[in-house]
């Protein structure tokens, strides 16, 4: 099985590191840390091979993908030089000037000629360049994957919960329409499995479910679950089985990177703060604390991404307590093994033939898609879950 | 039903937090926060109700239960007043002075009289406790529950793993039985179910297992699990789930109140930091990282146990991470409910014939006996199971 | 001497927290911990003895003031019951409702119905409260010193900086006076010295410090320096003395008081955030390092106050380390004996017949009137050599 | 002036990171962050210029200061190759292996072959070493810095406070003599100023300080205050101006290199600790507060050391308040380049022929010589009044 991933922001942060640090584990010089797929679970389970994987996908910033490998400044400079043929065999397609976010658009680095003039002539544009990562890779399946900047919440129209009325939009050339919908949807229309790492809208919404569904393709989404949430959702449950009542629980994160730097734009850190906070209230069973989520840029930190929250909480006797959680990630290195991992899965579930929402990779979202419990206990336990079955199955078969 | 909990340190800061709050919450001035048996998981499943529990017990120190309710500060005084009643309705028995934990001594308010000449004798003593705090208050159950001092390792002996060649050894009133054990034993001869939520020896040694086992009584500890523990049976199989791989764990306790000070003595503090350690490897699946753990008697903090962890990771391209958490709990405060929850939960067993290890009490323990999973959430999935065990039960019968 | 203290927001917070913790002092039921001037430095200067201090002032919230002290909730409930004919002797006045805060009007229990119809009237009125207070409790110096809510920045006019064009515009009515300039310039009008603890502009500005010289009048302000600000001004010059470069200091406030309440306005939170991003900069020598500071409310923490700061910097061979400080404050309890510190070395200054700014007083405040060195050891030095000449000229005289 | 510094330790991690960032500072590739001697207050002061500066010194680890400087992790591999040439002129000498403490004896590297018979014998081969270093790199000056593994107190002898009887002990060669007293010895007699920037004693006893007087020979010394303990001499004297009564210190230190490896052995730590405890009582002006210092080797760290302090104290209405602070230093780069500091300082004062204890330099140690105030900013005062009066004296000549 040979499989292609079509990266949408492929000379990102995030893109370059899984580029690079692949070729590392495939090189035996890395271990495949941070990689859930690679857990003792999930081993003899048919998921595509780590040399069976072939990446490419479109960007805004032109530059061959080893040289912003090299700009993100991620990736040792040594391990860089061993593996630069890796990197070089990469393909960059030119991702279409037409419904990105205006932050995205300021990064540095980025081709501001405009490329397309209509979004049906970008949505055609990118169903040939699969077409072409296809034919050129030889690949059984691409699986499309969104990790590029975070848009605004879409702005409201009707053609969003119908798909006949969003490709009259998109021919309307609908300014509503945004980029990450463009790539979902001709992801979906060309055959491909489609997942979304960010907290921008895209196969979530009404009309491109429809479209998945309609040409049997799975999908997942959104917003990858990577530290201050996913701590919420472990000890959220903690507290709640201790029937220790939380009062309030502020959250800090502060970052440096482009993924910050777009998150300074009000609009686009809207997005981002609704999947974080809509966590809290499933997992604890009430609501009336004082929950706060902010993000800040803060250059000093680069994509060494830190946050901090303090944790009000009330026991036995109304005695008040607090936890204080301080996460010091890498904003790049715990997004980039968990790419590959829903590479890995969405293949696999394409080849399966399962159509729809992938509830079971809830544990790798802010906000999964699909009736998912929301503790990371329980939706691993699901994923676990759905590995007996697709052993249950190879078993039968 | 009418269940009364034999209290070994009724007159502690656990034991006292506890009926004090209890008091409170039975007259509608608290909210039962803290304890697990109120979460909805657990109604109508016939437990015991708040109403229904009567406590009593022993201690070494011999004042009024109400005056020790006042002399540990924890208790608003406010409050004190309010509830004084209930308070000096409560049963202090003279706790034999055999066997006891030096440390323990040194605490302020013990009667050094001596009061009993022999184990056997302690042994005899503490059996007609409990019958006459039986008879008394005309309880259907009593289970016994240890809540005193941390006591150092046992010496090592052979009876340890022989019910009668432990038998024999009290009556030879071997130095080596400690008081934890007395009372185990006393519990267990008398028919009563055995909670132990401290660190030290009792029921988990094989001679006492035995007898729980012959006389078809359930038990269950040890090392109640209210912190740093806690977070760690959350925060490891997060790390685990996500393949990141634990290079370090370094975890600090401080805390100022009577059982820090007993805790000062080494002897005592290796039962401590043994269940302490215990629970990682077998919660990540692999050893080899630096785990410590240190706990320092640090005055000014009282009751107001303060943790500190700092947990160090490696993730894709062996990036380094750490994430830090710090704990500000209320030890007796975090304590007292659990303790409230286990003599319920051990009253239910008891009725329904259960005997042996309560294995489904894990969550509540650092060390629990029997097979348990390691991680907190199977261990309360465990424990959501039984409840429907009992459930099916009910309807059955 | 006999020296009293107008206080404009006798029934805040701050207020109370230090008339009930002076009385508690006088009564030798509390030290004076946290006052600055029972430092021995200070001893047999002069300064006005605690029992010459006589407390009353303005408020919008016109309930008792020991009503007040109870409402706050930050005084021992058996304080106050011991205390309370010492809090009940308290004078509150009606505080003019004109030129004042949106923010602060919405405060609980504030009487909104409208007492004054012009600036000029609201003057007088003032006026005539400190002449009534002085009178009645036979008073040598009247202190008057703001310690209400946070104003926005003042508005551009031209008369700020000129004496005569802001009576005219007093006489005029002008909207953009502010209720903390109609207090400051009642005070310097009618011969008291004047403090002002809020960031709200007041006699700093050219047209207030003029009527402050003219009238021989000593000031001081502004902004009470309490635990963050505190801190950065000991620990910048720390990092400065080690030639170690600051790359971002990152600075969070949560707090769920009052204060905290006004400060949700982003008009009046401007004025809080420039003195405290004003004092960076001096203190290191450079700028171009990434400075922020976020205050937030945060309910659940009532009046105790947290900061969470975090300092990047840079040193030998490039390398990045960073310091963590977490401040863990009670903002009433920090502000109140500092208050009664200025009131005790502005009423000095009076009698030693110094006029204008109180530069020596800079250790106290975020924004120090006059030229005060940044660093707070040489803020202190400076008020330590101030106390030394003060003893010389008691000596000379 | 060329100024040589003849290093105890010359293939450690800070020795190492010193050489190999002077190089780089003298080849324009960094800038001279961390050095104290590089503010603007001490230009223009006579110091030696960095480029005046030879170094070289003893090792019990003999490979090349090169390969050292590789082993060690902490210079980036690139910066490594393009010094190597500075580096590998850097002299190694021989260090006698006598009176060595054996936690350094069992670091990795360490040649254990018997080279010196006595005391005596070792004496003279490091005076012997010291006239070869000068000879040959044609040096005015030779300071002599001890930066080697921290040695346990020194047992009880009388001969420590008498030179004579030093001498005559090191004729019987007694087995209390320490190899950081042969080191001080050997530089006073051979005419060098002598700075020790490790815990252990060497001139600061009495016995070398006459060798020292009677040679008119400046030295310093110990323990460098690099990260907590300096935090200390900050913020002790922040809560002491505020009369702010500390109620708690509680320190922990966490660090994984050679430095820590050799503080597990508890007499070592003894001397540690000894000189991170010591502060507090001086900068607070009182006792009687719980104040503890913990030191662990936690092996993930390597040379990133940790300090986390917990400081609880008390103020108005006896409210408790905490201040926490997390130090993520790197305990190379931060004693390196004052490292640098000292020898300049220490040569410019053998040049003004000074001699005796250097008080000035107080602000570099945690347990600095003579008569210094105990608060870092009192200290830095004294240091630049001292630059002041170098600079008088210098228009005098």
């Amino acid at each position: 099985m040979r499989v292609g991933a079509a990266i949408v922001g492929i000379n990102g942060a995030i893109a370059t590191t899984l580029t690079a640090g692949l070729s590392a584990v495939r090189r035996g010089l890395a271990q495949p840390l941070g990689m859930v797929s690679e857990l003792p679970e999930f081993t003899g389970l048919g998921l595509p091979g780590l040399d069976e994987l072939v990446f490419g996908g479109w960007d805004i910033r032109l530059e061959p993908h080893a040289d912003w490998a090299r700009r993100h400044g991620l990736v040792p400079s040594e391990l860089l030089s061993t593996i630069s043929s890796d990197l070089e065999s990469i393909s960059v397609f030119e991702g279409p000037l037409i419904g990105v976010v205006p932050a995205a658009l300021g990064l540095s680095g980025v081709n501001l000629a405009r490329n397309v003039h209509s979004r049906r002539q970008a949505l055609e544009r990118l169903a040939a360049d699969i077409t072409a990562f296809r034919t050129e890779n030889e690949l059984d399946t691409v699986v499309v994957l969104n990790v590029s900047s975070t848009e605004p919440p879409l702005a409201h129209a009707p053609f969003w919960s119908d798909a006949g009325a969003l490709a009259r939009a998109i021919d309307d050339n609908d300014a509503r329409i945004t980029s990450s919908v463009l790539y979902a949807y001709a992801a979906l229309r060309e055959g491909c499995p489609y997942v979304n790492i960010t907290p921008s809208e895209a196969s979530d919404i009404p009309a491109l479910s429809e479209v998945a569904l309609g040409n049997g393709l799975p999908h997942a989404g959104k917003d990858l679950k990577t530290g201050q949430t996913l701590c919420k959702t472990v000890v959220a449950p903690m507290l709640r089985a201790r029937n220790l009542r939380v009062e309030g629980w502020y959250s800090m994160n502060i970052l440096g990177n482009d993924d910050g730097a777009v998150l300074t734009d009000p609009a686009n850190r809207a997005s981002k703060i609704a999947t974080k906070l809509g966590v809290l209230e499933d997992l604890l069973g009430y609501d009336g604390f004082d929950h706060q989520v902010h993000i800040h840029f803060y250059a000093p930190r680069g994509d060494a991404k830190e946050a901090w929250d303090t944790i009000d909480f009330c026991g036995w006797l109304n005695t008040k307590m607090t936890l204080k959680i301080n996460w010091l990630g890498a904003d790049s290195a715990l997004a980039a093994p968990l790419a590959v991992d829903l590479v890995r899965f969405a293949a696999l579930a394409y080849h399966r033939g399962e159509s729809g929402e992938m509830t079971h990779l809830a544990p790798f979202f802010k906000s999964p898609l699909g009736a998912a419990p929301p503790a990371f206990a329980d939706q691993m336990r699901d994923l676990f879950a759905y590995a007996e079955r697709v052993r249950v199955d190879m078993v039968d078969r």
